[in-house]
């Protein structure tokens, strides 16, 4: 039986203090608790629909795992969703380890990207791009926000990252930052380019000028047309692909 | 004086069916009305603040429009922003006529692109590359859709575009069709590439299998790690920017 109570702690779970008091968030559908379940995310209860039970029982009963039969009603009262008739996952949050980096990786800093569909979409294209440690300055969205955990579409699975001063970490940085800026230098004409941390800025405000002087390359995505800027989303992606092609095929 | 008819016609707008019968839609916000009244669409009213219209009152005497000043409230209780202390417009839909190519063109074909949100982007994202003819199937989302319109940031002022049956358009067009594909050829491989027709497919299901047919040349955004797959606009973006580097720095 569903106590009116988990339904209350749950539901609390859609604000960032009470996650943070609990150190506990959720995720929904089946593909998201899937890999959330495959993970090394530690998943305290699931709750979750005959349906799923049934289709998952082989995968289910390797995990030691707490759960609890609910009904389709249930959970979308319990979540964002509006259909879920699968699953939904109460899992713990992660401590939140600073990033070490290594020779000749590719990091993403994110500068206060604050909306959590850009932040989701952003932990998206890392994971395509393979790139696995990115850096949140304390003022980005939370990634244990629900639309961020839905945008990501399974990715933040899949990443490590960290909230904390960009800055300083920068400072203690040895390798090339690069940036994406309206003034940077066109990305399209590199022959060749040294794998780092690309810093990607705020939605209105762009990168902060402490952290600019911190970058050692300001990129720019060539403009063919009269639009006058990109979503932050977009241009993480498209500075990305030519980073990765830049390493891999020039 | 605002009348209650008039808010509630447009309140009626954030419906496509009464967008299709009045041949209406609106624009919200100082910058997307400031570009739909610099552009070739017919503003037939202008609802504003005083701040928007003192703000704008050179620019404004120089128009033929009828203007209705209204209040802060009166504008978000029109439109879908929750906040709009600026303008409305009321704007006459375009009748849809066909797209004609010219050689060495570049367009994008959205064969059932659904969410408003990702055909906004893709149309901001064609201005930001500087094409500027749009095909769109019958299914693919309103392009006067208020979502679509916001998220195109005023780009939507800056393309042609054309609903309609994509595959006689596709049977007709004598230059390349190109396409998003998962097991296309990898578009960082190509060297110089012939401008032409960018197929993009709906979210769930990609290009449908009668304008795959059509398709000469399947492309391919390389993966390096695990995501599964890209968002469609997204993906737009990566494709977009990759045909422009091969046309211009190849």
């Amino acid at each position: 039986m569903l106590s009116k109570n988990t339904v209350k702690f749950i539901k609390s779970l859609h604000q960032k203090k009470y996650r943070n008091s609990s150190q506990r968030f959720f995720v929904e559908g089946e593909k998201s608790v899937l890999e959330v379940l495959n993970s090394n995310f530690l998943t305290e209860t699931l709750f979750a629909t005959d349906q799923f039970l049934e289709k998952h029982e082989r995968f289910l009963l390797k995990l030691d795992l707490e759960v609890q039969e609910v009904t389709q009603k249930q959970l979308e009262s319990m979540g964002s969703y509006q259909s879920n008739d699968m699953a939904l996952a109460l899992v713990k949050m992660k401590e939140n380890l600073p990033i070490r980096p290594e020779e000749e990786e590719w990091m993403i800093a994110l500068d206060d990207v604050r909306d959590p569909g850009n932040l989701g979409t952003i932990i998206r294209i890392a994971d395509w791009y393979g790139i696995r440690k990115l850096l949140f300055s304390s003022q980005t969205a939370d990634f244990y926000n629900p639309k961020v955990i839905q945008a990501s579409m399974g990715s933040f699975c899949r990443i490590d990252f960290s909230y904390g001063d960009l800055l300083s970490w920068l400072e203690k940085y040895q390798g090339p930052v690069y940036g994406a800026f309206m003034d940077g230098e066109n990305v399209h004409g590199f022959q060749k380019i040294q794998p780092g941390v690309l810093v990607m800025g705020n939605e209105s405000n762009g990168v902060s000028k402490a952290i600019e002087n911190r970058v050692s390359q300001k990129l720019a995505i060539p403009s063919f047309g009269q639009a006058e800027s990109l979503n932050v989303a977009i241009a993480t992606a498209i500075l990305c692909d030519n980073l990765k092609r830049l390493e891999n095929y020039a």
